[in-house]
């Protein structure tokens, strides 16, 4: 059986991949550090990025420990326990309108019940893209290389979690997706029919997907030009993403709700973010068409 | 016995008031109102103002009615139930960073249970203050203005209503009060020793104290000169207010989980909110003065 320990090892070293592949991506930003513990058990090393290209990214791992706060046993339908997390988990700002901000977290959780009498564990993760303007041949692109990663895995898995994804990165209070989705998948564990090994197997092929898929973004994006028009649009889009965050997504409520640090949690906000009351894009405007396409259901690839 | 739909009629009126009030405050800015209605049932109407002092605001007033979600009513503690809530809701962000941000909110409630065995009702409310650089002579003069509205009612409602405001108005993961506080009060009904008609005046003088309160701080704070770097912390400190509302607010938790008009509840956002990783004020700058006391406890009077 492959240990906790040997799990948090193999996410550590995704953590220094992804940096350098994001450093050589970016040209000129270098990944600053601070590794922090966590008084109730365990720690990570938060890594924040400032460059040309990427105008606030961080790259966060953990691996921490100790007992469930209350409320998360009782949410996930658990006795009283001791959990087990690490991860590593991706938000990257680009500074043009015209690249996608993009998040990936992948995870693995394990849990050991206080009578000794119910021990679980399971993988999550999931990268989804979230254009300021939705190119449709980009979000095909980006989708195909998801489907690749879940077909060496699962026939199934990447239709399952790509509706996983429209159905989580969603922001209800808006009747819209965050973007146009990727996939998502949690509690993934034997009853998949897969061994510990072969979901780990997934996991890894979804973290080293990350870096190539947002290289071809990038590589798409960064020849546009753009204007102040589309750095408006950026700070309405990015509010959005302020929102989803802080409203909806469980992973910033569960390091919340465990004391995790601040700072690493909300690495994820945007460098500058606007709201405008009641604001909607004039009819028929690039902005209007991104519009449209922020909803479930989508077929990319 | 003061009926919902008299209480539903002076909250109405007290939104024009204070719509007439803040329009003379600022000067040039004028109010644009939208009417809406619930597709559950009941209304509102919103209005919002971009103005010379205010740079966004927002005043709203809603009548709303109809079966309570689940989880609203077991957080409540009570049966399956109809609810009906009224109030007017205010959020202003001005332009000068010497001027702070402000929020009222006085809202009433009923419940009539299925069975017909329960019905309750409670009143509301709360003001407090957001100072991006707070004064003290500033703060203690809000803080006496809500000493005297309490201190007319019940000898011991502002020492107890205080503390309330320094516990409601709390950022748990950045261990920092969202400014100076204020009041905060909920549940209020028979249970005080007083009638309703009795809660509800206190309510009244709290909604009728807006207007000079905010006045005499807008006076304060408008003639002193301000740069680039007053309105970057600014924008950081709306980032907090922005973290605040969409984390810990109950109101707004309760507006989105009652499919409320997202655009109404989300008034209170700020026009442009900036993040940067692990920012610190310089120590013994006035920023650094002003997070010192961004903490619980201090007694302003």
């Amino acid at each position: 059986m492959i240990s906790k320990q040997a799990i948090a090892e193999w996410f550590r070293g995704l953590q220094d991949r992804i940096c350098r592949g994001l450093e050589e991506l970016d040209g000129t930003g270098r990944f600053a550090e601070d590794q922090w513990t966590r008084p109730e058990g365990g720690g990570g090393r938060s890594r924040v990025i400032e460059g040309a290209v990427i105008e606030k990214g961080g790259v966060n791992f953990s691996a921490v420990h100790g007992p469930m706060p209350e409320r998360i046993h009782q949410a996930l339908g658990l006795p009283p326990s001791d959990f087990f997390a690490t991860g590593v988990s991706i938000v990257l700002h680009p500074r043009s309108p015209m690249v996608p901000i993009i998040h990936m977290n992948v995870r693995y959780f394990e849990t050991q019940s206080h009578s000794g009498t119910k021990n679980t564990w399971w993988f999550g993760g999931g990268i989804d893209l979230t254009p300021h303007y939705i190119v449709q041949e980009d979000a095909r692109r980006f989708h195909l290389r998801l489907k690749d990663v879940c077909d060496s895995h699962h026939p199934e898995w990447y239709a399952r979690f790509k509706k996983w994804a429209d159905d989580y990165f969603f922001l209800k209070h808006r009747n819209e997706t965050r973007g146009v989705g990727g996939i998502f998948f949690d509690r993934l564990n034997e009853a998949e029919g897969k061994s510990k090994a072969e979901i780990f197997d997934f996991v890894k092929n979804v973290g080293e997907a990350f870096v190539p898929a947002y290289a071809e973004q990038v590589a798409a994006g960064l020849p546009k030009t753009y204007g102040q028009r589309e750095l408006e649009w950026q700070a309405l889009r990015r509010s959005r993403y302020v929102e989803f965050n802080l409203l909806w997504d469980k992973g910033t409520r569960f390091g919340l709700d465990t004391d995790g640090r601040t700072e690493s949690i909300l690495m994820s906000m945007p460098p500058l973010a606007k709201w405008k009351y009641n604001h909607s894009p004039e009819p028929g405007s690039p902005e209007a068409e991104t519009q449209e396409l922020l909803r479930k259901g989508i077929e990319w690839v």
